[in-house]
């Protein structure tokens, strides 16, 4: 059991991370409104959100520029016109590098970008492109992140081996990312273990972004926190692909530093989420991504039932079962 | 951290109970059809659940019978209409005492009653009541449990004092209830522990009815069941008042004893449940239980606030706070 004074007290170290546009992105294609993203600067300003993630730097070479709303590109351009150059506020900015789908050449020189933060993306088996990147952006000047992705899937001997891996590289913070929703909390509490037993011996932080495939995006999130993780990931409604994220109203509730504020969240829920989901931008937690995450699977067979409007849960499960 | 064989293998002391009729029934006035009854009593049977609450047996002196379904009164000879005597199977039946909205006299001796269990619902400071309950059930016949509600509100001795006392009646089982789905896993350990250290004494049971106002339902549930508790409270879809419970699908894919099976679960979703959303019944996790269950209040605002179809999350907390 851990101490009480855990849940009474706070942590200085603790950092939120909205990653709605970036994550949420994957359900709408990117085409947030100027408007929307205005708004959802403002709440994480005032929210005292850390960290706002506006989405991926996707190379134009590997997606079709005119198929996708901006911030699926976030060029430096694109967020000064919309957001300002960010200065005099406290929350950062953050872009993420899909590795495989990014161009280091895309990222100017840290002193000529609103942008504080890179976070790189990749799968075990990227861990040297993706250490590429970290270098490469590091010294541009920027802080970064590695999220190594669908670690359900990865063997536990590969996974230690990309941790020490990206450990020796100027990273700041490494994350777990449950991406298939498929990890019960005491599996992730042994999991934070484990990263942290290599992260501790290196002095790098740790965070985590979890999917509510099986409703606990929010408890995987606090349990890790609990654990020693200090990045926590949320997104307005848990908008997310397919089951979607940890709800940031859900853990600016939790989190007890008086500096994060739950106030601003609900009103910008009431103001934009609920015309985005009424617009028809499908999310959150659904009996086909249980069965994915339950059964540790990718979730675009059950993106696409969605999509399908199907609700013959039995002959899906069958089907993912064999 | 708890060791790994516990998640990989399972406790044959684990009992799934089903409380769709009586927890779900709140959201529908128990107005349930027959057909719906049968299928839900057949899908248990074949999903391995131990137990199945059918309803509430509510006093016809405190509560208008026309103005409900007969599952808020559960009287046998319904039971026996709707599914029989239930001869022949595994699953047993039960059912709910209220206490203050029931009446003793209602209660045949077990021997003339397809009903197993009486679960008997009270809140700390109506022990005694509940005692006199309990101890009329068991003379009669009846396993019986004690459900004590509204733990999050209770000081910690009044419930330490209230544990103590049921312990000494012939009760089968002691469950602790979330009813605002206010309690975080951590706190959830805790109050295990609590309730365990006392109930091993006495030999008792202890048993877990969670909701899910912060997503957590499920998490509290598998925290419980990982912290020694039998007893595990599901409905299907979430099924229950405001944000409902811990869904069936999610605790029957979890549990890891082969007599369990999530694939019936699953068909009667398609079959029952979702005609059942989409008939108009509302319950399930959203903003405004978020802020009742995280402000430690009893869910009736949120309900109405649910009713009238407002989404003035911000305006709502707001009000709550004070």
């Amino acid at each position: 059991m851990k101490e009480i004074q855990h849940l009474m007290s706070y942590r200085e170290s603790i950092k939120v991370v909205d990653a709605t546009l970036r994550d949420g992105g994957l359900c709408n294609d990117f085409y947030f409104t100027d408007e929307f993203v205005k708004n959802l600067y403002k709440t994480n300003i005032e929210s005292g959100v850390d960290y706002m993630e506006l989405g991926y730097r996707a190379s134009k070479k590997v997606f079709d520029e005119s198929k996708f709303g901006k911030w699926k590109f976030c060029s430096d351009d694109h967020i000064r016109e919309v957001i300002g150059d960010n200065s005099g506020t406290d929350l950062k900015l953050a872009i993420m590098a899909d590795i495989g789908r990014h161009d280091k050449n895309d990222f100017d020189q840290k002193a000529n970008s609103p942008v504080d933060l890179i976070r790189v993306a990749a799968y075990v088996h990227q861990m040297p492109e993706a250490i590429d990147m970290i270098e490469d952006a590091a010294k541009k000047g920027y802080e970064t992140t590695c999220n190594i992705m669908a670690i359900s899937n990865a063997q536990e001997n590969d996974l230690k081996a990309a941790v020490e891996m990206v450990c020796q590289t100027p990273v700041d913070v490494i994350y777990i990312v449950d991406s298939f929703g498929s990890i019960y909390p005491e599996e992730m509490a042994r999991v934070v273990h484990m990263y942290k037993e290599i992260a501790d011996k290196y002095g790098k932080k740790l965070g985590i972004h979890a999917h509510n495939n099986q409703q606990l995006a929010f408890a995987n999130t606090i349990e890790a926190c609990g654990d020693g993780v200090d990045w926590l990931d949320g997104t307005y409604m848990g908008m997310g692909r397919g089951a979607g994220n940890c709800s940031m109203e859900l853990l600016l509730g939790f989190l007890k530093n008086p500096k994060y504020n739950v106030y601003p969240a609900f009103k910008f829920l009431e103001t934009d989420m609920v015309k985005l989901k009424e617009s028809g931008v499908v999310w959150g937690y659904d009996i086909q991504y249980l069965i994915t995450g339950l059964l540790n699977q990718h979730p675009r067979t059950a993106i696409q039932f969605t999509k399908d409007k199907r609700t013959d849960y039995a002959e899906y499960y069958k089907d993912m079962l064999f």
